[in-house]
């Protein structure tokens, strides 16, 4: 698969895993895929905990209200410390999200599915606060999203989406 | 390139480009590959304007004060429109990231260099402004970020970086 396959075929995928296990090393494969995603400042201000122990996976499931990814056999956890990069400015956002895509485009290249799952955890209820503190987490490190990991066991819809074309242009804003 | 050899290829590159131009289908595969990213509440905030016009070009770069990605013969300027997802959530700088590290990874894979501008444009200055009334963009889509598109002419040194495994751990937090 090259990069622009992945792209394609990578999806949102929200429905009930296959039990089979993931690979530690197919984690350790996508986690340092994701790191090596750029960051502001070149501050890497993003880390990883992947989890395949069932009852820790189950501990984290009790908070995970209401369930989402519950019958993945892994899930990776992103964690940030929402530093500033210079003065008051920070990128700790960007630098997450790119490298949650670039975990999620690994995924997909190794046959799993996956879900970015962040505003589920990061809502007024602090679920992912819930999170760091089982995972053990320093007070520094904020829980702010995790990825199911596994073989999917269902079909998938996608979601409709704009048509690519109407969100571009050239030489000039025309969309 | 798999997509694990386009991650490991992609570098922030800051030196001069080739004046070989870049093909409008190069542009344009690019672009489709980062708004192929998936967005917070699948609001698809992310916009994108490829500029291979030398005149526009050397416009937009008398804004960007210090010069950086001048000598490149196209660039691509990330557009978003701040929004919502629900209540007073937003998703709109992770969604442009994901948008942002798709094409920095397509980049790779068609074996051009580039560079994520971001805090250049989005500083007090507002330069990206500027970027933004010359491309003619409405009031309610913000430039946030533009990535030069070339070939390297010159070496790139990589910067040094945490060793990824201090950046990650199994079932718990280890680091």
């Amino acid at each position: 698969m090259n990069t622009f396959e992945a792209i394609i075929a990578r999806r949102s995928y929200r429905g009930k895993y296959d039990p089979t296990p993931v690979p530690r090393e197919h984690l350790t494969a996508i986690m340092e895929a994701g790191l090596r995603a750029p960051s502001g400042c070149n501050k890497q201000t993003t880390s990883l905990i992947a989890v395949d122990d069932p009852e820790l996976l189950a501990q984290l499931h009790t908070v995970i209200q209401p369930p989402i990814g519950e019958s993945a056999p892994a899930m990776i956890c992103v964690l940030t410390r929402p530093i500033f990069a210079y003065r008051d400015k920070t990128f700790y956002k960007q630098d997450y999200a790119a490298v949650i895509e670039n975990m999620l485009l690994a995924i997909a290249e190794l046959g799993y599915d996956s879900c970015w799952i962040e505003g589920h955890v990061t809502d007024d209820d602090r679920i992912g606060d819930q999170m760091a503190r089982i995972l053990g987490a320093p007070e520094e490190y904020q829980l702010v999203a995790f990825l199911p990991v596994g073989v999917a066991a269902e079909e998938c819809k996608r979601p409709p989406k704009k048509p690519l074309e109407s969100r571009y242009s050239f030489n000039g804003f025309d969309m």
